[in-house]
């Protein structure tokens, strides 16, 4: 394919996926098929000469439509939101077309440079203690990592390398595996200092751990991998209270910023403290400004060499939609929460189960558990709306989550009276 | 932006990206600027309101272009490849708009199964033994993980896991930290066996490694980044010989295989090795599916849970070149390589510091190290062409790596031209 083809088949393509997404209502949000569906539906080995785009694009919807769980539905309420835009789409055409791996600041200067310069326009959205930014005359500064997994382990090492050096810079006898054996990560069952866990959207108490972990020479790291993009609204910023104890801090943009994945948002109190546990030089990685102190080599911050030039898609978004137009799109998926919300306690067969704070509704049917997982066999069986459940105490839960960038109030009414009836056919059922 | 918008600024995205390349080759390869640039050139802060598409663009060409190293122009010969190819654009802008996130099989049937069957696909174009293949009565299979630094860390910490079960099987009272304390990994200078190693692209014995590891019961992992593409044509196979003995083989083919990163290819001989060492089971992440021993949930195969719609690249790619086109373009690559190598040959001035094998040439002007750091200076001046170096055997040594698809015999010829114009120029300064 040429570049005359490409211009031909990109429109197209930019038309299918405009398609996909105006129509996106019409496809079952869930599929209903058996696992191992599609080994039979194309070949078992590539083929030896080149086939015709047409015949491509005609199994997009013969092959892999029919297995996807459409999670940019309006009737899609599972997990947590997938972000997706369109500037963030063109973004990322662009990336994919410079297609730079920028594992140094040489390797392509604009791809860390806008990373840096970015994710300090973010953290001043969160207002984040300035030591986190890296524009000022501290020692802080942002980083995207791939997933906020990757920000926590990262968190661990540098921790994990940070008391190693502690220890052995007063007791130099001290073999690192002695240290070793003795270090210790305090955990909740999310593991981490949370702010928006994933069952329930529950919030730990940084302002009360934030000043052990500081007397204590310890690490902390706060997760709000979710609940983090809400902050750049000033009604939900003092959720984020307490992160001037933490020492490093994440949240993904690509959940619920309008960032199209991956992008989780990462910050260090001491860019040291990260660069020291990483760092690798081989020569052909080298280049002549590294030593000035000026620049950022990313790939010591992070578990990969390679890295895209991901910060595209925060400026785009940033700039295509303005601080004012991210707030509102946080506050009406809060919203939205909150009518469903209303919904549920109207009706004395439900409960709500933890506070709604967010864009996350756990509720359930008044009963058994067994009872709440044929609901939501039910749910699943339907194909017309999706959920997955949490385990809350115990309790079998369902989470509604306010997901696709297009769900507006008839779908929330829609979902709910589908709820509804669903439990009156159930309850209907002779078991019951 | 709506969807009719995104139609519009879409074709003009597709043009952008048509042009970019078509007229790379005007671009200077290696930007000639300060650390720190960008910063005085945008805002310090997001706007508040939206800001304009065209404005947007515009920033585009006046901030980023600036600051880019342009990894798919005719000249650069730096590193290794970043494969790039139009189709696999185009399917990851199908990957963008899907959008889904396929942590588990539930999650999206179509993104976990076709990455199952194109990994069987790939692992048969490489002729790897049956027993990589998910597709056979085995118990192997294959992964896309971002980078070969993933799928390294993750075969240590598999073989981790694996070697203190074993222990604790026989001995049920040894703790787990006694056996990690006793643990050894054995690596070269490049970590672990290597098939075409970054600095001069040399292999590693793997059919003598093999057996030993066998027979003391290691863990071997082969990591072939750059030459495992090649492996696709039968001429380079027999450099995969020993692939037999490995536990776990992983190759990029984002770099040489015409699919944009990122997109390593991971195969383990048992899939339980891996996914014993990193199950994890919210109650949100379950599906009815998960217990029938059908389906694959790739988040135990990983350190991050979520993950895009990758394999979609491959089956792109695969399909638009078929095996033979593949293979043309592996072949053209080494043939160029081939070709830089006689004009360094046919230069008595210059030698050739490691056998070329693929699309790599590691050459020298005969002279000091300082002498060829002067003339990697001038070259990266000059900004015509783009080579980074390395170190072998204590000598600086320069690295000529075939990059872009684009580039041909032509760009070669000029490459080599510019190179002795440097060279005549730095003989002739007073200091030599």
């Amino acid at each position: 394919m040429d570049a005359a083809e490409f211009r031909r088949r990109g429109r197209e393509m930019v038309d299918y996926v405009a398609d996909y997404l105006e129509n996106i209502e019409q496809r079952p949000v869930y599929p209903d098929l058996e696992p191992g569906y599609l080994r039979s539906l194309i070949p078992s080995e590539a083929p030896l000469e080149p086939e015709s785009y047409e015949d491509v694009m005609k199994d997009v919807e013969r092959v892999i439509m029919p297995g996807i769980t459409h999670w940019h539905s309006p009737y899609f309420f599972a997990y947590f939101p997938a972000a997706s835009s369109y500037p963030a789409m063109l973004a990322d055409m662009l990336c994919g077309a410079i297609g730079c791996i920028g594992f140094s600041w040489a390797a392509s200067p604009a791809c860390t440079e806008l990373e840096t310069v970015m994710l300090d326009w973010l953290g001043k959205m969160l207002q984040l203690p300035e030591c986190f930014i890296a524009g000022t005359d501290g020692h802080g500064g942002g980083v995207i990592q791939g997933t906020a997994s990757e920000a926590t382990l990262i968190s661990l090492l540098a921790a994990r390398c940070k008391a190693i050096r502690r220890v052995q810079a007063t007791n130099p006898e001290i073999s690192e595996a002695e240290v070793l054996s003795k270090l210790v990560a305090y955990t909740s069952e999310q593991f981490c200092a949370t702010l928006g866990t994933t069952p329930s959207c529950a919030f730990d108490h940084t302002t009360e751990l934030g000043p052990i972990c500081n007397d204590e020479n310890m690490w902390m790291h706060i997760d709000a991998a979710y609940a983090g993009s809400a902050f750049i609204c000033p009604e939900f910023r003092p959720l984020l209270n307490g992160i001037e104890f933490a020492d490093s801090f994440n949240f993904n943009p690509h959940k619920w910023l309008l960032v199209n994945f991956d992008c989780s948002a990462m910050w260090v109190k001491k860019r040291t403290d990260i660069i020291g546990a990483f760092k690798m030089e081989p020569l052909y990685l080298k280049h002549e400004n590294q030593e000035s102190g000026l620049v950022t080599d990313y790939r010591h911050w992070q578990i990969p060499l390679g890295r895209r030039f991901r910060s595209l898609k925060l400026w785009f978004v940033f700039r295509m939609y303005g601080l004012k137009g991210l707030q509102a799109h946080i506050r009406k998926q809060v919203a939205l929460a909150k009518e469903f919300e209303s919904l549920v306690r109207a009706d004395k067969r439900f409960e709500i189960c933890a506070e709604v704070i967010m864009g996350l509704v756990c509720f359930r049917l008044k009963g058994s558990n067994e009872l709440n997982q044929n609901l939501l066999k039910k749910i699943t069986k339907s194909q017309e709306i999706h959920l997955v459940p949490c385990q809350l105490s115990g309790r079998f839960v369902l989470r509604f989550a306010i997901c696709a960038r297009t769900t507006e109030s008839r779908h929330i009414q829609q979902a709910w009276r589908h709820i509804t009836q669903l439990t009156f056919e159930l309850l209907q059922e002779p078991s019951h």
